[in-house]
């Protein structure tokens, strides 16, 4: 079942940096299907998403490039004849950049500068569709939270994706290169890290859950919304085919607003089993913790035609499936 | 005629990023008078601010370290023991941040973090004020620009400045460093750099001006406010001493708003003759320049009881007695 945007992308040569991670993975192989040439960098550093299992099933239909962002040289090379750039690679963990302000800084915002000026004058005609978060928000002053809430992130992970997010509309302004924006909130689904929190808190719980453990539920009445990691993969390339995207950001968000207690529930009821315990914040987390956040998706949906079609409970459903028979890959 | 804040610095240890270079130096040239022990931080690369004249009259009651913000381990030596620390260094140039951005960042962005985590790790009582810029706000929504417009930079050097700015404010909000922000715009007055237009183009009018050449007016129409460097110095001074400044940021501002042809006609009368010629912007300034600007200083009179007392035309004037005296220290 091929939609008409998908079409476009019949042979067309990809780059996905971050293309071993959670969304990087999903998005090849749904581009695989559609026929594109795929190449996929990633790192592989073991802190972050990058796992060589997300590829089972399509490691002969893709190019894997083990290379890292911050390699200037690399990026040099690999954006050059390429249609269209993922450009996913990201340091995801707030707490992670809070520890190693510099390494954040590396990856999120300096080796976005390597990649944009290696596309300015190696490639200018490439389309680039960015992952930027909601993290730069901050504290939301009010809900949902739509493209204008003024930018007051709470932590250097929220500061160095701002800067890598303005980076990129900077190109398109200044040099007319294709760049979009679309600005993630928590983003589920099989192939996500699960071996701890650093990608989503939810991860975690996964593992436990799975390994019959009681997971941990921090505080439990924050307002959260989820995209699924196919209406994930389907705005980036909406984001990509659309013309009206050059330049502009976009929020992703869910088909419903749901506490972290409810979601817990739900986690539970999806499985059939397990139990949770509901605890303070530990202090370090609470001092960057940004309280209730859920997204107005409006401007998606009017400019790009997206909205998210994967309900909450079925997303649970395919990532608890999925880790009770590849745990052992993640973990 | 030392006024109140001011004798709290007597004294005291004070470190100053880019201390050889324009307000750093005008700073110490004022702290020293108070009787407090200063360090100069410069790099004395020969494209920014520093200049060993700029410290003539006072180099025996200064220690000068002459090292890069860039280089982590001579920053974690040099805050500790500070009382105070004016964090003044930064790359200026709008259109050299364009050309290479790279070294933009690793200035304005990544040597804000080796400084932050030194003050954090090694002094974490140090009092910290930051040289931040108009630039970040972007073309103005609206005039006067008040410190809640949204920060949308129109080129790398306001992306990367941001970035530096935000540093700053999140040390305070997590670590409860000392911080405060001022948000500097054209800031003018003897000891700026007047080689070329790297940190204003005022520099070069003078410098042009000075040496009878004729200066080139960019347009003319677009309005700037302009703070001398005796206000800028006090508004340091004041940030510095106020319990009420910590994790604020604070913009300054001129006694009065003008347009750029009514700046040059104003700077040829101030110096007896001279002229200017009109033209058109070259296309690579046009695409980053942001029209209008003036700010609005009412939080920075009301918090810190800070406001411009230096008339234009008398900062004009101190500006052209000094390089008719000291131009050859400065080409």
């Amino acid at each position: 079942m091929t939609r008409e945007f998908e079409s476009i992308f019949d042979g067309r040569k990809i780059l996905i940096t971050g293309g071993l991670g959670f969304l990087g993975s999903n998005l090849a192989h749904r581009l695989v299907k559609m026929g594109s040439e795929v190449i996929l960098v990633d790192s592989l550093v073991p802190e972050y998403g990058g796992n060589l299992f997300n590829i089972a099933g399509i490691e002969d239909r893709v190019k894997v490039n083990i290379s890292d962002v911050r390699d200037e040289h690399s990026m040099k090379s690999l954006v050059q004849n390429q249609d269209y750039l993922f450009n996913l690679a990201g340091q995801t963990s707030h707490m992670d950049s809070m520890q190693d302000p510099l390494t954040d800084l590396e990856i999120n915002a300096k080796s976005q500068l390597f990649i944009l000026e290696a596309c300015r004058h190696f490639n200018p005609d490439i389309k680039v569709v960015f992952a930027s978060t909601r993290q730069i928000y901050g504290k939301p002053h009010y809900l949902p939270v739509d493209e204008k809430h003024p930018l007051q992130p709470v932590d250097i992970n929220g500061v160095n994706k701002l800067a890598g997010e303005w980076y990129h509309l900077l190109y398109h302004q200044v040099y007319d290169l294709q760049t979009s924006v679309l600005r993630l909130t928590n983003t589920i689904g099989p192939r996500m890290r699960v071996k701890d929190a650093r990608q989503t808190f939810l991860g975690l719980w996964v593992r436990l859950l799975v390994e019959g453990k009681t997971f941990e539920v921090w505080d439990g009445h924050q307002l959260r919304d989820f995209t699924s990691q196919e209406d994930a993969v389907d705005a980036f390339l909406m984001a990509a085919a659309s013309a009206d995207a050059k330049g502009r950001v976009f929020n992703l968000g869910g088909d419903r607003v749901i506490s972290l207690q409810d979601l817990a529930d739900l986690l539970v009821e999806v499985n059939g089993e397990g139990d949770y315990k509901v605890r303070q914040f530990p202090a370090d987390r609470k001092r960057i913790d940004i309280g209730d956040y859920y997204a107005d998706f409006s401007l998606a949906r009017s400019v790009l035609g997206w909205e998210p079609k994967v309900a909450l409970q079925d997303s649970l459903k395919s990532i608890v499936d999925y880790y009770r028979e590849h745990l052992q890959q993640y973990v």
